[in-house]
């Protein structure tokens, strides 16, 4: 195999064969096959698309280029579930315990965020002692105990899915379905659970914008994981606007709670519960609507929360704080955003929201940077809200006083405004498989 | 400037200015663009191709990426011929003197091979003791003196088209119009003739192979010239067919010096008078017709082989040789190709035939290989020719006679025969500009 004639026949439009995809990612994992071959390659790949089963070659490929994981002792039960990523989006918090407390296995690694606030990870670790990097046997020792962990991505897990995504993070070719599918995918498979429920997030704070987008990244991913062996659905949901009010890290794990203690923001418990019964329904092997009442009851009952205490505590955190969440920290500075005019909310741009958040010091710009856990925005007026010239649309919290302006002008020039009555937009637009 | 946002822009097809190219070849000419960013471009060009515009701000930003040749002491008289190259192609020997015979002043960088066979600069080595590499003032003094230099393309001139085609070379991204077409004038225009002639080869023994592609390869060509103030033409010539009957360096220069003394191959002749006729309408300012028959006169008159014979002595060539070619080795293996059927020969694959020149030697496979220059192909009989069977169709000549097998299969491979009567193909299909 050359890899000059992989690219030609790529940029022709042709399938390569399922050795050819195995040989190139082995060999450019093991750094045989230079960057600017492979950048080249993607760069086709982002015009010329990928069939089926080329997508599927290349997420195997790329799950066998690393240590996979053994869940075999759980059985069918073991579940994960992905979130393609959204503002505001803190549903891993509330969607795993109540799984566990319905019988689903959850073994989960999650990243932390690059973005508009950390990810699960860094959510996770603001319960003083949360530890998120467990030993493979803790890890296992904790799921078959609590029924529910979740550390850090293991970096053994798809090196070639890390090597060539870091590559086509530089070089324009991350947005290419196939690409994305068999990136995600192939963590997902590796970290070997049998089943597997995606949230593929739509919309302007999402990185699929459009509703067709979406879907065709939802099939694809959930073809690839049949056509593993996995039970795979996924979600589509609205993501024009951020989930809940709350974006920033301690804020988020609020608002999580609220919802654990059968309060909340109604989306974010809606969203929850739809993933929840989906990974019930898959786990435990239930019809759909059974799957649904035992969710639900797990959440209302309140042994959702009694499993999301149990599961801070197996990871040393303080669970005292789950009781009382008032013992998180606080942001020093907290500013109101007011409307300026009368009027309904038609419509949010969810990514300037979240570019607010970072601003005030809720994300990572880059790798290294340090996340403030307490800042960030509480959006508390959304589509279809109706407000009053000087109502309180949002809070600020922030560390930086200088950040407050900037991210409040952000947050007002998010809102567009009609006189007109709004209808509220769909939170769920479909499920696949 | 950023070049992932470079990447980005080009990928959805917009216009990358001006300004943003020139930084763009700047910054990598300097190493500070890695090679998997511009691959990545490269193969986005590749499908996005790319407006007149920024055809031109490429082709300068490459000419101005290293040296320029000062050939202003020539006024307009300064002239150079490209060839995209083809099987056979031995024109530049021939056209060369017979424009400066007619006042033409022709300074001209040429290429070694890397092909079937070598490149004018391993032709003219042929003649024992001539040098292709004069210093800039041994050069010009040269023009001065004979109106005729050919020396080896310059390593510091137009050095990020240099890294650049490296790149292409490796990464499957070499065949898009705009990127041929700058990176050819690019060198032209740096080699300073204020006047340039550009022969595009069409068909399967050239780069272009359909006639539609090739004609967009010399408009675009003739626009970056005429962009930059040289006056530019461009001939589209057949090149299904390879040029005379001789493919391989001394047999080639035997041909070559064959029609200088008024004889050889027909179609050899007629692509040559062409192209010195149109170098000398734009280099002497001439009408077209006064130029034909100032450059047929220049041929039969015997004066285009006079300043042959003087051009190869100033650059230190045994002139003897052009008197008496059979001066020039032989190669030992000499074998006959004959026709294994009665027929006309309908079509030939030209490319094919060039191959089997390589397998016999003639040709340069890396950049290392060392080329015998004894070794090569005599053509025969052509399409529109009707042999019988055990006709002579092609002679073979090399040093390692295990190759003339294979070579002589290619040779017949490569032909198809009819029994219905062939029009011959056309020589020229157009001339642009």
């Amino acid at each position: 195999m050359r890899m000059y004639e992989l690219i030609e026949k790529k940029k022709q439009g042709l399938e390569l064969t399922g050795d050819e995809i195995r040989e190139m990612i082995t060999r450019y994992t093991a750094g045989d096959i230079p960057d600017y071959q492979m950048s080249s390659l993607m760069m086709a790949v982002y015009f010329r698309g990928m069939s089926d089963r080329e997508t599927f070659d290349l997420t195997d490929a790329m799950v066998h280029s690393g240590d996979t994981v053994d869940l075999s002792m759980f059985g069918d039960r073991s579940v994960d579930k992905h979130s393609t990523g959204g503002v505001g989006d803190k549903t891993t918090l509330i969607v795993a315990p109540i799984v566990a407390a319905c019988g689903g296995i959850v073994a989960k690694m999650s990243g932390r965020g690059l973005g508009h606030t950390g990810g699960t990870v860094d959510k996770l670790e603001s319960f003083p002692g949360f530890c998120t990097s467990l030993s493979p046997e803790q890890f296992t020792a904790q799921v078959q105990r609590c029924g529910l962990a979740v550390i850090g991505q293991r970096a053994d897990l798809a090196p070639a899915d890390k090597k060539l995504y870091a590559l086509r993070d530089v070089t324009a070719t991350v947005e290419s379905i196939p690409l994305i599918a068999s990136s995600i995918m192939s963590k997902k498979l590796a970290a070997g659970t049998r089943s597997i429920v995606l949230d593929v997030k739509c919309g302007s704070g999402a990185f699929m914008q459009t509703p067709a987008a979406a879907k065709k990244l939802a099939e694809t991913m959930v073809k690839i994981g049949t056509a593993h062996g996995r039970r795979t659905a996924a979600v589509i949901s609205n993501m024009d606007i951020p989930l809940g009010h709350a974006i920033g890290n301690a804020l988020e794990v609020r608002e999580a709670i609220e919802v654990l203690k059968n309060g909340g923001p109604d989306d974010l418990r809606e969203i929850c519960l739809t993933l929840a019964s989906l990974m019930v329904e898959l786990s435990c092997k239930l019809p759909a609507e059974k799957a649904k009442v035992r969710t639900k009851e797990a959440l209302e009952s309140g042994k959702a929360f009694a499993k999301f205490r149990e599961w801070i505590g197996e990871q040393g955190g303080n669970a005292a704080y789950a009781d009382d969440p008032s013992l998180f920290g606080k942001a020093k500075y907290v500013a109101d955003v007011l409307a300026e005019q009368d009027g309904t909310i038609l419509a949010c741009d969810a990514d300037q929201i979240g570019l607010a958040a970072m601003v005030l010091g809720a994300g990572r710009q880059t790798k290294d940077s340090v996340i403030d856990p307490n800042a960030g925005v509480l959006l508390l007026k959304k589509p279809a809200d109706t407000v009053k010239k000087g109502d309180v649309i949002a809070q600020l919290h922030t560390e930086r006083p200088e950040t407050l302006a900037a991210a409040g002008a952000q947050i007002l020039n998010a809102l567009v405004f009609t006189q007109q009555s709004v209808e509220p937009q769909p939170l769920i637009y479909e499920i696949i498989g």
